[in-house]
């Protein structure tokens, strides 16, 4: 195998620090080209002097002139904003990897997808929203998209082993987060430190939130429709605390396949770095003994509605789930600034639901047009209904509706 | 798809009757030509009119007059005797589906083999002593052999679903039957009646001690050798009592793959009928209840001391299988009628195997040659050690040995 070229965008998070020590540990087979990320010069400068990309993008403007004068004797471009963000996207690499956060993903990930033979996905909020469009692109350009979470990775092997015709159904797992059994009156006095504290996964804040509240398994839902052209009522949900079984399919014939791994996110990744061929990585080994009990049962919709809300977004469709992912964020930073409580993320969410929907998007500009919208009503009712306090910080984050960098980043990871 | 000659071995045993069933649900697409069945003239009859098959056979000369009688106007043949159970083996019908209990199946198994395109095994016995013979001879022959267990019909599912080359592992799944959780004490005064009450399965009384033993699962091992051409240090077991993970996959990249499905023995039957299409069947769908708690934990070997005996026997090959399933059905039958106690079963196998063993046999009649000497050599240890008393029955079963109908028919089923 030739070395394969790497672009990563998300680069500082942890998902990004994952592909590094990837990389790092492979350099005859896989070489980072280009790195983006969000704000972080500091990790960004140092990633650059240990892998020496070609290209280097920051969103934040002060970030990109720090970063800037530290590598001007460097053979190194160094570009800002949402265009740097693209053009680490369409750099034409081997593979790219999106791990960055949000909807305001879905511009370069398309980028990706045109210029890219292969695009691994951690991000889901653009599937969400421009699911249909990202993968008729990934059609017309014979672009592989892989997905990274462990559930689409599970999927993405279980159906690519299945003859397709006589897969009846699939079924995603969800460890069900750190309120599983918590008692439903205390989900109200829940913290942001309490909800970003995952039993299993170490991730960033926006996705911890996100399985705390189980939105994160309604995203995934609407993500498997996009990625492997499923009819939204064959999926469906179990938890499952233990995090080995990650995902299962449903045959005609009434049995069921399951698949195992060490919930590792390196196991996706080493995947995506491979593919075509296995991982020749087996960090992950399951030993018998670790198997011991495995858990399985249907969530409780009272204790998660905002599962509830994206089942009923996804069957919707239209602008249900663009609508559904931009409330989410703004609820989710709302709640990590502390503007609203836990049990008011899904509340809020259901409140711009009810509203009347706007026409179905398709196009890039009108999924974005329909996400900013959406975060402008979100931030005018949040606004209507309670006068900013001491801590107030707005909850803005895609590049549309982006009028104050700082206040943005406030909350991101 | 045309409409199917089934012929079936074991006609009046549990497979049997499930086989029938399936059948007749199925008129449109299968057809019994030809029934055999040990000595159950009755059930035998009773199937005869039923489905109108052109040949018959039984082992019992009683039996077989009594039939012969019944059917006398009737445009079916009726055989008696091993000639008999060969000559419906080998009818030549589009599946063989062969359900008799014992090493005594593998000359007409063999027979089946050369004569049809598709023979489905319920059997265990034969692969574990004929095995290299039977897979050679279907290789030779073209014909496809169906494993009918559940566990190995889930081996058979996910390897036809995996990429070879990838495949690290077997695992086998057991539910450890009637005595996971028995004191160890108690199991010296355990009951034939106790041995066969299986927590899960309803069978027949051979394979029900097999399990309480877990020599059930040590023969699954060698088959599965040979059904799979698997190296024996790449099969393991895990106890697993919810019997709804049949077996695992382990990849090289550390994943492991399950096959759920319910117990239920019409899966891999339905699946034979079908083959190579998926079975249309869905009696058997898991419905997310019915998974809950999967528990998956290594076997203790102190307390399932056949297991290692066949672990060992495996391990060793050339004549150690045969006579570890010559000295087990010798044992299970003198513990059925009552001469030797429960944990008596795996010291009498040991000491067995503890003898030289003879040369490695290869042939059909080394190998019958074998497991008769061995049956042999394990009745005279047995009356050596006690005298009969008032219950005594001899316990031979394979036709090369067999001297007496009635003393051999005592503890069959």
């Amino acid at each position: 195998m030739s070395i394969r070229s790497i672009s990563l965008l998300g680069a500082t998070g942890s998902i990004g620090a994952q592909v590094a020590d990837l990389v790092a540990a492979s350099p005859e087979t896989c070489q980072l080209v280009a790195l983006s990320a969000d704000k972080n010069d500091k990790d960004l400068l140092a990633l650059a002097r240990r892998f020496r990309p070609r290209l280097l993008a920051v969103n934040d403007p002060a970030a990109w002139q720090r970063l800037s004068a530290a590598l001007a004797d460097e053979p190194v471009e160094v570009l800002c904003g949402e265009e740097g963000q693209i053009a680490v996207a369409a750099c034409g690499a081997d593979v790219v990897i999106v791990a960055a956060v949000g909807m305001a993903a879905l511009a370069p990930a398309l980028a990706a997808v045109e210029a890219s033979p292969v695009v691994a996905l951690a991000n889901k909020e653009c599937l969400v929203s421009g699911g249909a469009l990202l993968m008729a692109a990934a059609r017309t350009h014979a672009c592989q998209i892989l997905p990274l979470d462990s559930e689409h990775h599970a999927i993405f092997q279980l159906l690519a082993e299945a003859e397709r015709a006589h897969v009846a159904g699939v079924i995603l797992t969800a460890s069900g987060g750190p309120f599983l059994h918590t008692d439903l009156d205390a989900l109200r006095t829940v913290t942001p430190a309490q909800a970003v504290r995952h039993p299993v996964w170490s991730m960033g804040a926006k996705i911890s939130v996100d399985s705390a509240t189980m939105m994160n398994k309604g995203l995934e839902l609407i993500e498997a429709q996009h990625l492997f052209g499923l009819a939204p009522a064959t999926l469906s949900v179990l938890i499952h605390p233990q995090a080995l079984i990650h995902a299962l399919i449903e045959f005609a014939d009434g049995s069921l396949r399951a698949q195992l791994a060490a919930p590792d996110m390196r196991v996706p990744l080493a995947a995506a770095l491979a593919w075509p061929e296995p991982s020749a990585h087996n960090f992950a080994a399951l030993k018998p003994g670790a198997l011991q009990t495995l858990e399985l049962s249907p969530p409780d919709r009272s204790r998660f509605p905002c599962l509830a809300l994206a089942e009923a977004a996804q069957k919707t469709g239209g602008a249900a789930p663009v609508v559904l992912n931009a409330a989410n964020e703004e609820a989710v930073a709302a709640f990590l600034c502390g503007r609203i409580g836990f049990t008011e993320i899904a509340e809020r969410i259901a409140a711009q639901l009810d509203a009347p929907l706007p026409p179905p998007p398709h196009t890039l500009a009108e999924i974005v047009e329909c996400d900013g919208a959406t975060r402008r009503a979100f931030r005018q009712r949040l606004d209507g209904a309670r006068s900013p306090g001491p801590h107030h910080k707005t909850t803005r984050d895609t590049r549309d509706t982006l009028d104050n960098e700082k206040d943005r980043r406030a909350w991101m990871g």
